[in-house]
């Protein structure tokens, strides 16, 4: 059995070079399948491996591989990977074409079924029968090829949420597909959220979606609306795909200012409410200065939506794949703004449309 | 019963105003004990609350009040103490010199004890007999006086390395009497420790106490040994007292170098292992800028020990108390750089002298 598949070397002298590989992935194991990629899509997640912050710019195609510098300060980030030809893709569905002798593996001939086991950007995946989901009758490959990525993160923010005590969200970058994903997720779920989005339009889309707390931080009253918005709806724990900049220390500062509000005593340590940012993206590479005037009860960490997965536990998590697997061409629908094959990868062209989309844009690679 | 007390009032007018009142203890409850305070040490929390950052080199006195400007920055996070007239002095110990009818309190009369129930800069206190705890026989006041702050501060980082997982600790202004009391228990119960202290001559202090990694970082070999000192360790896990400037980001960096030597393969999300700065300081009052260069496996968080006891629980706690009463002179004991009387807090070069004390160095209000 023959696959080709796309491949990401970093090389010795800081270039990413992109190549399309044949791969003999033999026959199936007992408890495997081999899956036919039909639909992937193009994650920020992906897409900062891939590249690993090549200058897609100054890229150039030699010997039918596609070769970008990466700059020096990012060099040290990826040191790890030198000289490995990673393959990218976290997610994707499929036809199982072939299957092992097992009856798991068995079961799932014909079947279209999505994946998110990393190495999506290929016409085939042999993978273990467990790391395949059967898509609900009906669905298309297109249909369950973003259920992983952005379906699990939502829900992961709202199981987080219960876990730890909270009652209601924040969310920055708001108007992304993640964004638009959770404030139909929060609405069916009567789960208060407030949208932080970075411009005027984006307010409107997502008040055309139905989200009733939507702030744009680049209006001078920003903060102000914050203090009111965090008040109406009594969150003290925040999702913040940006990273850099202040809107971290903004938004502690902000959860602070209300819940002093309900101290009975004055206390020089603040308020003993517990306030909690996740930074799970980084649409800013700044640092992020916490002004530290926020009291004592307060907490930011990095989040992954595996780790959190992890945190959450087994019967968590198999509740969240179960609805989203319900709700797959609902509350869970990607939309895709251009569909590309695999080979286009390789394109610096479209490569660089799928780098450069704007919020809420994602592009689908295609079998 | 009468009582002389000290009250810190932010005036309107941006003031902080230090008086000695009288008050009326009035006779204690059932349930209640008078105690005579006989020492209080003046902490740095303590004179956080005293002071509302108010200058001192411009404070006058007006009808015996100490009166000093706060200035305008410092304002706004003080804001809610305006015009109280608060009670200071979080722990001290004393004599009790009257009870109530209840047994618990009956079984105080003329004990020794400590108490950290706030107000302790008084001549007296009317507490109720759960809030003192008896010393050991032997024991004086002097001995028992600092008995709960940095005693159980200490003890609830290796409590918490513990809960959370981590097996060592990394701990920064390690020469200030919390960290040279931690140098002594993490000996003793053999807790990996990397100390980090900010001049040459505290390297010398530390070692003499048997410290094993002291670092300066204020030398250029710093980032380096920072790293070599947490690969010896496998510290994870680090208090900070210092809050501003790029120590935090620094220690996570270097525990992430160090936690990803053991990954076996490479992940654009860097080491999943688990890392973790509190901030339980403000040494420096500047913002934190967090780089965000060590994967995604890290939380930084405000570190208050009453929260931190609360999170550990009941059993935890009594646990911790019981061990620093054992060991209330030998790895608990706490060195005064001074004794002064409850007024002499009222007077501004002796008061300079307390909020100027250089790290490790200490007050004690004597009754």
């Amino acid at each position: 059995m023959q696959a080709r598949a796309l491949r990401s070397t970093l090389t010795a002298d800081a270039h990413i070079r992109l190549t399309l590989v044949d791969v003999d992935l033999g026959e199936p194991g007992p408890e495997e399948v081999i899956v036919r990629v039909d639909a992937a899509p193009v994650n920020p997640t992906d897409l900062y491996l891939m590249l690993s912050m090549a200058d897609l710019s100054r890229a150039t195609t030699t010997d039918g591989a596609l070769v970008a510098p990466v700059p020096p300060a990012a060099v040290g980030v990826f040191a790890g990977r030198v000289g490995q030809a990673l393959p990218i893709g976290t997610e994707g569905a499929g036809t199982v074409i072939a299957a092992g002798s097992g009856a798991a593996a068995r079961a799932l001939s014909g079947k279209v079924v999505a994946a998110a086991a990393g190495g999506m950007f290929a016409t085939h995946r042999k993978l273990p029968a467990a790391a395949v989901r059967e898509l609900p009758a009906g669905c298309t490959a297109e249909d369950g090829a973003s259920s992983f990525v952005n379906p699990m993160t939502a829900l992961s923010f709202i199981e987080t949420m219960r876990a730890e005590g909270h009652r209601a969200l924040v969310h920055t970058a708001a108007a992304s597909n993640l964004g638009q994903m959770l404030v139909k997720l929060c609405a069916a779920d009567r789960v208060p959220l407030v949208n932080i989005v970075r411009r005027p339009a984006q307010v409107e889309l997502l008040k055309t979606l139905g989200a009733e707390h939507v702030l744009d931080s680049s209006a001078p009253t920003f903060a102000d609306e914050l203090v009111a918005a965090i008040a109406a709806t009594g969150a003290t724990l925040a999702f913040d795909a940006i990273g850099g900049g202040p809107l971290v220390s903004q938004i502690l500062t902000a959860m602070e200012h209300v819940t002093a509000r309900s101290m009975t005593a004055f206390s020089h340590y603040g308020s003993p409410t517990p306030k909690q940012v996740y930074i799970y993206g980084s649409l800013d590479r700044s640092p992020t200065p916490l002004a530290r005037t926020f009291g004592l009860a307060w907490g930011v960490g990095g989040y992954l939506v595996s780790y959190a997965l992890q945190k959450l536990g087994r019967e968590a998590v198999a509740r969240m794949s179960h609805r989203v697997m319900s709700e797959l061409t609902t509350t869970f629908a990607t939309r895709y703004n251009g569909r590309i094959a695999l080979a286009q990868l390789l394109d610096r062209d479209t490569l660089s449309a799928c780098a450069a989309t704007a919020t809420g844009e994602k592009y689908l690679v295609r079998g």
